[in-house]
């Protein structure tokens, strides 16, 4: 009835806020956690739990360093957090097109 | 960075199971049960929970029969829930045609 299999797509990146983590990094290759933050509309301890996931996914990397006194985390995207997004997003495509 | 807004995704239809209930009905209009839990390789209980989840949300209707003895149990989507999966899908394709 349905070409679309809900146990092809990846629950690591189904999450809501780690999916918009990696789709903002399919775009951005790296960005500042606090970029993060205010794109996505989420807290500090909210996004770490989830980046955390992601990292240990081996989805991301993430890099502490300062700015001056300033703490800045850099949040990358790794080559197979890249091809885990691809193929979530062709577990998807068989939704679109639908109703 | 990126056009896709994780915001604009109906959280009661993202649920990776209740995502493959609204799936299965754009297609089946309505479903028995017992198809629904074979089709999403799910239980009784999580099942269960999850089409209380919708029905609360306006998006399916349960109606309990008999064939005989034995229970039917008919879930059909609603034209609310065919709304709500089109601007479902519409906040998803942002994603879609990434990587």
């Amino acid at each position: 009835m349905s070409e679309f299999n809900i146990n092809a797509l990846d629950d690591v990146i189904h999450g809501r806020i780690r999916l918009g983590v990696m789709a903002y990094l399919v775009g951005a290759e790296t960005a500042d956690f606090s970029a993060l933050k205010t794109h996505l509309g989420t807290t500090d301890g909210n996004l770490s739990v989830h980046l955390r996931k992601l990292e240990e996914a081996g989805y991301v990397t993430i890099e502490k360093s300062f700015r001056g006194r300033k703490p800045l985390t850099a949040v990358s995207l790794t080559p197979s957090g890249r091809e885990a997004f691809t193929q979530y997003l062709g577990a998807l495509s068989g939704l679109i097109g639908k109703s």
